[in-house]
């Protein structure tokens, strides 16, 4: 069976929410599965020297914002971009390893609810009680997440998925690496595609 | 008739390369001329903020120098990293504006034959000989391009064309507008065909 792809994104890339809606059924055509790691680009910009894409220039900025929207109504994805933006994402990424210690399926859910919460539903997701509130909908137990959202080794299982994703070459949110090839942005999704159809174009 | 769709690009940009191979074709098939405008990234960079993808960081660099030809291919072109990269492009520009003063289409030839020796045949284009010889071929009187290169009107249609690429909202290469709104990357050029064949989404 082939290896799962790996999915590197950040809980306030809008790009890595459009991804995030059509990646693990791209890979499911192809019979891969798809590991998802969120991890915090604050500290991958810090180390790699960048910034988020409204903060470099006016004029870049501006178009990015443009784009989010305009790509997700390309991809057919709602997007209404969030007021709050960009945001702090640990509270969303421990509660996604917490989540995923459990209950991996229940992980994902949750993911693509942080996901659309933010960029579909303009909530603030770096509120931990945004936070608890989008797992709570899910059946979490809201005192058991609280608890985690300050556990030690919860903030350092994140502290090491930011670490093993600079070890592994990410720049950026959306990373998406396939057999040790990667591919950054949402927009590399039809070269993603034909990856997997050719193994390898 | 449909305004022309306006080009933005630096013969030192790789996927500015990939674009130029596509857009004519493209805005033809909608009943569109395209406006070829070579500037100068490295003035556009000074002003935002920016710099090349291969001088960000090493995880950046490696990956984009992958993603030229992976792209290229994914595209159908031919395509080899050039020896010398990135570099300085304003004695090809400026032979570009020159010509283009002359004639329009000899201007264009001119133009896929710089960026092909620069990407495919890797050849030096910052050098004047280069491009003297690039133009030679054409037909160019090489001693007329070649004071032409010196001249400070032609100087001064560089610099002013990197000046309205700059009010006009560019930040990179290659950047498209059409009807006002923006396309950066080659990687857009499926938003720019729907884009075409909607007037808008």
């Amino acid at each position: 069976m082939a290896e799962p792809i790996d999915f590197w994104f950040d809980f306030s890339s809008p790009y890595g929410y459009l991804l995030s809606e059509k990646i693990d059924e791209l890979a499911a055509r192809f019979g891969r599965k798809v590991r998802w790691h969120p991890i915090l680009l604050g500290i991958v910009f810090k180390a790699t020297g960048s910034a988020p894409l409204t903060l470099q220039n006016e004029a870049k900025a501006r178009y990015s914002v443009n784009d989010f929207a305009r790509s997700a109504r390309f991809m057919g994805l709602a997007y209404r971009h969030p007021d709050k933006f960009p945001l702090a994402t640990q509270n969303a990424a421990r509660a996604y390893y917490w989540l995923h210690g459990q209950d991996c399926a229940l992980a994902r859910q949750f993911a693509h609810a942080v996901y659309r919460a933010l960029f579909v539903d303009n909530r603030d997701i770096s509120a931990p009680d945004t936070v608890l509130e989008i797992a709570a909908k899910l059946g979490v137990d809201r005192s058991s997440l609280e608890n985690a959202l300050q556990a030690p080794d919860i903030k350092e299982g994140l502290k090491q998925a930011v670490d093993a994703a600079l070890a592994a070459g990410v720049f950026g949110s959306p990373h998406v690496i396939i057999d040790g090839e990667h591919f950054f942005g949402a927009d590399r999704l039809p070269q993603i595609e034909r990856w997997l159809e050719s193994g390898g174009f």
